[in-house]
């Protein structure tokens, strides 16, 4: 590994603002794109619950299981994706702050809300089929994450929103709150994906349909893992984008 | 949600920088703390395999697919781990910057050497069985964050170790090699779990030692498991860290 013969100084600062402009990716078509992305993740768990898995009831069969895998992917990842990204938008940074926390609070209770029933769906399916609960890596990587969750949102919600807290433990706990919101993304998305493995394992046993013959629900389920995974990192990478932080977050956070 | 009495003004830089003070954690107690959890998940996957699944061989049967665990919890996680923190340790900051380059670059080529040994051993247990390749959504995240891992390295060393690479395609690379290098952990940890989950399922059948009963090898497992999520959101975490970089992060990478 030969030495270049270029010393450090060849490298202007004009060449780095070309190149660096060369990567910038303005958020708000970024964020439509993860919109339409999240979307995309949305329908597809939906039809193949739908199509392949026999559809949806209360009944505690396989399709009140069917609503596990849907809420989820629904509330866990996408929902929790927006409620992460409201920081990231542009007009959040100036005006008052309290709509914009109302509004993170918000969808992020929406994802909670739907998570807990996502566990729910699952539980009464268990519990009705006689299976025992909380047995795998997938459910004690899932719950994890679901507690996590809980504890984001209500340490989020009695330092941020409710108006007692004082502004050093505002300050204090911001980049906490910050660390694990994309630490939950993460691990919500290696749980939806252990979970779509485990299920085609499940669901696809006959000779025809074995998962290892890759039959088109095998193919739909693996591209629909491959796209949720893709959606959290390029939230996690929006997320961590320096360019796309408020101009002030290294600041503690402000009281409204 | 009462909006609060006291304004912005209120949070002063010294409230500021004693709260972010409490949270700074030194870096080089944190490396030993993860090098001492990447040792143990590493004991734990021989563990495992040694004392549940009967051993290591290469004859191709369940023992030769036992490797599997083994080399990609020891390569794509722990080593690649070590290798995409070394631009954190603070003697990398100052002085020629090409012996931690080669460092970088040896301990990410280790990394992948052992995975692709992971891979072979995988392939060469389900050839000897008669059993299809690569129909698992556990294998394309895996095969698909293995061959980002190779263009990763393959691009890192034409960019950054070669001489002829021009300064402005280092700089352009750069923040691209920077996100590969978190997305490709965060894949192989998601990947491995699935595994961990996909291979308990597959190995606790009989009646006395279903997974669902969870037997004190699923115990085992579902740790090692958690653990290896648990390694993987802390090398990311260290990544992101803004103190933790060296301070001309933002500059092109210079050449040397």
């Amino acid at each position: 590994m030969a030495a270049p013969s270029e010393e450090e100084g060849a490298v202007g600062p004009r060449c780095n603002h070309r190149s660096t402009a060369m990567l910038d990716v303005p958020f708000l078509p970024f964020c439509a794109f993860l919109g339409t992305l999240g979307l995309l993740c949305v329908a597809m768990v939906g039809t193949w619950c739908q199509h392949w898995r026999g559809g949806f009831s209360l009944d505690g069969s396989s399709r009140t299981f069917n609503w596990h895998p849907v809420l989820m992917v629904t509330g866990l990842v996408v929902l929790y994706g927006a409620a992460a990204l409201v920081y990231r938008i542009p007009n959040t940074w100036s005006g008052p702050k309290l709509p914009w926390k109302v509004l993170h609070g918000s969808l992020a209770l929406g994802a909670f809300v739907l998570t807990v029933l996502g566990l729910a769906a699952v539980f009464r399916f268990h519990n009705s089929q006689g299976t025992p609960n909380m047995y795998s890596l997938h459910s004690w990587m899932g719950l994890g994450t679901v507690l996590l969750f809980s504890c984001q949102w209500a340490a989020g919600f009695g330092a941020f929103l409710l108006p007692w807290a004082p502004a050093w433990l505002r300050a204090l706990y911001k980049p906490i709150h910050v660390f694990f919101g994309s630490t939950i993304l993460m691990l919500s998305v290696a749980s939806c994906a252990s979970g779509i493995n485990e299920k085609l394992f499940f669901s696809l046993k006959n000779g025809t349909m074995e998962y290892k013959l890759l039959p088109a629900e095998a193919v739909f389920a693996n591209t629909l893992g491959l796209l949720i995974l893709i959606f959290g990192v390029l939230v996690v990478a929006a997320l961590a984008r320096p360019s796309w932080k408020r101009p002030d977050s290294d600041s503690p956070d402000s009281r409204q």
